[in-house]
């Protein structure tokens, strides 16, 4: 049966490596609809093939391997949606924006499930009937909390997990069980503040742009591989408040994109960078 | 001896298209730098192959010619600068960001001279060395005016032409002699506004932002292939003339990004359309 | 009590004006939190001062009618949230904004109800417990569509109708119910594209940038005063599809922006054109 | 004789103050062209008053110093270009921007000199008959060569120096002989880079955004009351030299917004942030 997949390959660069693969994949009846690559200046090469055909996939990915240079990386995946579990803490914008595209089929993924250290959100969720979780972290170690939140998660099995403005610090070890899988987005400035009340910062420093990050969260919180960044204009006219409701707006449509990224299969991480084909 | 080649090719697409010229490009020994393809959803197939090697370009055009499925449009350019003309009328501001670029060895060209229907630009043009040709419109019919522009050009035989605010209607006749070789630059608002003084319209129409656009000048001047566009936010405290300022800005910043682009070879023109690789 | 006002004025400029206004409201015991004025070039006078204090406004307001030279428009709104009906057809996305915003009281405004001539929208609607009424336009001619409309309106008596993506042409006798109180978000795109689906007119013409416009409603539908726009980058690789999408986007982000600046009084209409102080 | 002038004021915010400035300057007989306040959220008060009359206006000035409260800056500047000294190390972007926006009388400034601790620039600023000092700092002591430059300064008694990418850090000692009237330019990025090369360190961290902000220099190099910022959108495809490129690009933009606002008596400067009216 005709079906669309995914090539995803990356490793050092070889001569002819475009070539072979597309050998590879003619041989196999596939036909290629879009196809990117990327070779970095030290010669890593990147690449992402869409295709159709009837070919069995197992045995395409076992000719590629055995007829591929050793060293590379690859995966095929069909082209389906992503099963996600989204965090939240007491900010909706981010949480509104994704349940709206869901309920009307844009996100390119299914939300199994909302987990939250407070229960302001649930009212939000219910609407949409997806299930919400309250997995307060008062009275409970770092540890106890995340080791709850795991069995939860063990329940889903998501694909992705994505900080829709959680505000919780995570532990390596509970990043370790989802190694580039978790996406976080923050607010992000020119220049950066570190501390409390960023918004508070940048307003006494007098910024004229404030900006969103989406990321990969690893084992340095606010500095994995960047996905996406936007910003906007500001003015000496607009409170810290004002300067928070726009790097809200700001966030949800970073993640926004970053999310559709990702979820497509489009976004490769190499060496602390992505590099999105 | 060792040079950089670009391979542009388009045409309609077939399965197994990219596998064959990798191939043939991996018999004559090239490396690949860089590969960009698209496919039109409609099935027209675009690739631009940037590859060093030693062998023999006329050889290897000809076997990508023979083994290749008939019908493909097929160029294989070295990488260098390309030879341009610049046309002007009398606002400096994308002349003078060019001659800049161009006196640091930025611009990916060598301007070989300026036309211009006035003489109001020559002391800046004289002030870098380049050729200045006054070549006034007055008293003559405009064929007679393009024949004497076409015997200059005749002279420099350029690759390209450039309407860096060259406010004169070109002929069928003249584009016909340039055909997707003439770029033009124009200011573009939303809504459009035709006919005088546009700034004016629009600033009494109370837009909110003012753009330009970049394009290759076919027989509808203003209407050819887009390169490329930006626009910047105004507001109502900005004068029809502040909005003009603002304006030429944005027109030299997007013609400096297109003719890079042009000059790179990464444009392809289908349909009215430009595919940029 | 003490209370926060807007007052608006707008009328032919007088040496003086400022100094007039200000006197009087320190003389009435007002004090100016925020004052923006403008003067045009042609000599019309625009200023939004917000104040508080203890007056009586209606004596305050009767103060400055009598001493201000006559031709002053004046209005003093005590600052509140405004009533609006929305309108919806089909499309989702810009009434997915405003819900949420509104479930979490960011809109500046109360949603009385939303109107549309599907039930597509019903079921997000019901979701936020807002009334929803279906008019439908089938079997009506658009008199008595627009009849059944002003009589549901007439339940709510709105001070503002947002046009949330109501794809019906309405009438210069609907409008001028609602003069200057109706207002509408739409694509736009450099260079315009008139008639049926110009998503895809843009992908074929290669537009590298879509934008949106919100304005008020005049007779001239899409050609009301622009109240605020805005523009995102695409390329070849875009479908019309996607680039449909992202113009959704760009349509609810600029509809928010517009709504928040005409909910907080910051915008006055003169000759086409909006002041936004 | 009637002329142009501005009135820029600022201190603690008190009720009737827009009212007592307004009416001093109409009992003086002039005519406000146009007025911008602001009142911060911790009660300080800002105006930027542009009248035209023909009162005499040190006896204007003395009135406003009687008349208002005490604590406030007053200052009446006639609407004029400023003088101005530029700084260059050996990258032309920002400069050459400079020169032709003067070369067109669009600067709003005369460039008195161009003071460079190399002599790269020489030859383009040679091209606009502008004076040229090449001041080594090779073989001097960071006072020696500040002793030198300011030696320099003193024959031509600029108003503001414009460190055009001027690569050298300067000295408190230097910029107390110019307070706030210093402004420099730098590249910026989401997030900070600190130490050598920041362009490679963008690169390697994958950043989809770089930007550049002008600012005013103080004791902390870089960390000066902020004027303009903006950004640009980067992707994996381009290396650090492109980033730089593009950097540069918005450098000069941002310079040049900058300079147009400071040279327009339009910033103010307030615990270490600016207020733009």
């Amino acid at each position: 049966m005709m079906q669309r997949h995914i090539l995803l390959m990356d490793g050092p660069d070889h001569k002819g490596l475009i070539y072979q693969v597309t050998r590879i994949l003619f041989e196999h009846n596939q036909n290629i609809i879009r196809n990117d690559e990327y070779v970095s200046p030290s010669g890593y090469f990147f690449m992402r093939t869409e295709f159709d055909g009837e070919a069995d996939v197992s045995e395409l990915l076992y000719a590629l391997q055995k007829e591929l240079p050793i060293g590379l990386n690859l995966r095929i995946n069909p082209r389906k949606k992503k099963d996600v579990v989204l965090f939240v803490t007491k900010e909706h914008h981010c949480l509104g924006e994704l349940l709206i595209r869901y309920a009307f089929d844009e996100l390119d993924a299914t939300i199994l499930a909302v987990i939250s250290n407070y229960n302001t959100l649930q009212p939000l969720v219910g609407k949409f009937g997806i299930p919400f979780h309250f997995i307060s972290h008062e009275n409970k170690s770092r540890e106890e909390h995340e080791e709850a939140i795991l069995r939860t998660l063990d329940v889903y099995r998501p694909e992705f997990l994505v900080l829709a403005k959680y505000m919780r610090i995570i532990t390596p070890e509970f990043v370790s069980h989802f190694p580039n899988r978790i996406i976080n987005i923050h607010h992000s400035f020119l220049p950066a503040f570190i501390g409390a009340n960023p918004y508070r910062q940048a307003y006494e420093r007098g910024v004229k742009i404030i900006g969103a990050t989406a990321h990969f969260v690893n084992n340095d919180l606010d500095e994995g591989p960047i996905i996406a960044q936007d910003v906007k204009a500001v003015n000496h006219s607009q409170t810290a408040s004002d300067m928070a409701t726009l790097g809200r707006d700001t966030e949800k449509a970073v993640l926004s994109k970053a999310l559709k990224l990702v979820f497509n299969d489009r976004v490769f991480i190499h060496h602390n960078r992505t590099i999105i084909l």
